[in-house]
């Protein structure tokens, strides 16, 4: 399965010079949907996954997914003042200013082993920042899956240590 | 499987006087969680969906997971300007003042028939937005599947003469 071919990559989105990798053709393409989730299960099914953390919006998408295919639950987080119950926050560092995730104070357990899964991953700064709160919950962080992973950004060095599965590396911002 | 037992009542959320019905314990829960997919997916299997349509945030939860299951593609809806590719808009009212959700236009061909996904239906104006939207496509919708239905709002009165499937219904504000 070509995975590469379903995705769109869409010039100067969300501005000038940046290539936008658009995941809904792999979506709304029910072989490559399920081909690409079946992938990061084939790849985590033997390492004692217990639980998903996915970030909203698109990150709650293959998250579920996953989820549902594993069997284990799925742990959502998102944006400040978005989740009703207690909250654990991670502040963190964008290329310009700063921003935060939340997640439930119940949804962790010491021990738990939480596989982080998102569609893209281009610096790794919102990655990491998922590990620490993980981390900070006294959960296992068992890796990361991605579907898209900005390669030419090195978001690797930044998630040293850990697991990081992706489907699809694009060596520069412009490649095909 | 009591999945009314899975979710959390959080009175005077996210205002005075609203008890917000938190859907994260169900997510949590591994059985419960397959358990309402495979509810969803047990009702519409032989309805001929071709494809889920699921708004941003918490309708990709679900969503994503019933088409894994279905095995058909998934359409995200998202507020303006998310959207990388040309797309198509739905305004609508809420309570107090309008907002708005769009879709690639390539998403919904004319005579797909689209299973609407979402975690919870309210008074059902977001749950008809959508309906018009894939109808101003060119879709058919095939259907609703909501986790949690607050029946007290009468959402069934905006979506008469849809098929509407919910898994949990609440009879008033405060009810268990």
């Amino acid at each position: 399965m070509d995975l590469r071919s379903k995705i769109r990559s869409i010039p100067d989105f969300p501005k000038k010079g940046i290539v936008f990798r658009d995941i809904t053709p792999l979506l709304l393409d029910k072989d490559a949907f399920r081909y690409a989730v079946d992938q990061i299960v084939e790849h985590y099914k033997d390492r004692q996954v217990t639980s998903i953390f996915g970030a909203e919006a698109r990150g709650f998408i293959f998250g579920a997914a996953v989820a549902y295919v594993l069997g284990v639950g799925f742990i959502p987080a998102r944006k400040p003042g978005k989740l009703p119950y207690t909250t654990s926050r991670m502040d963190y560092a964008l290329e310009y200013g700063m921003d935060a995730l939340e997640v439930h104070n119940d949804a962790i357990k010491p021990g738990d082993r939480t596989l982080i899964v998102d569609d893209l991953v281009a610096t790794g700064g919102t990655a990491k920042a998922k590990a620490d709160l993980v981390e900070k919950e006294g959960g296992i962080v068992a890796g990361f899956a991605f579907v898209v992973e900005l390669a030419f950004l090195n978001p690797r060095k930044k998630l040293e240590g850990y697991e990081v599965l992706s489907l699809i590396s694009y060596d520069s911002e412009d490649s095909e």
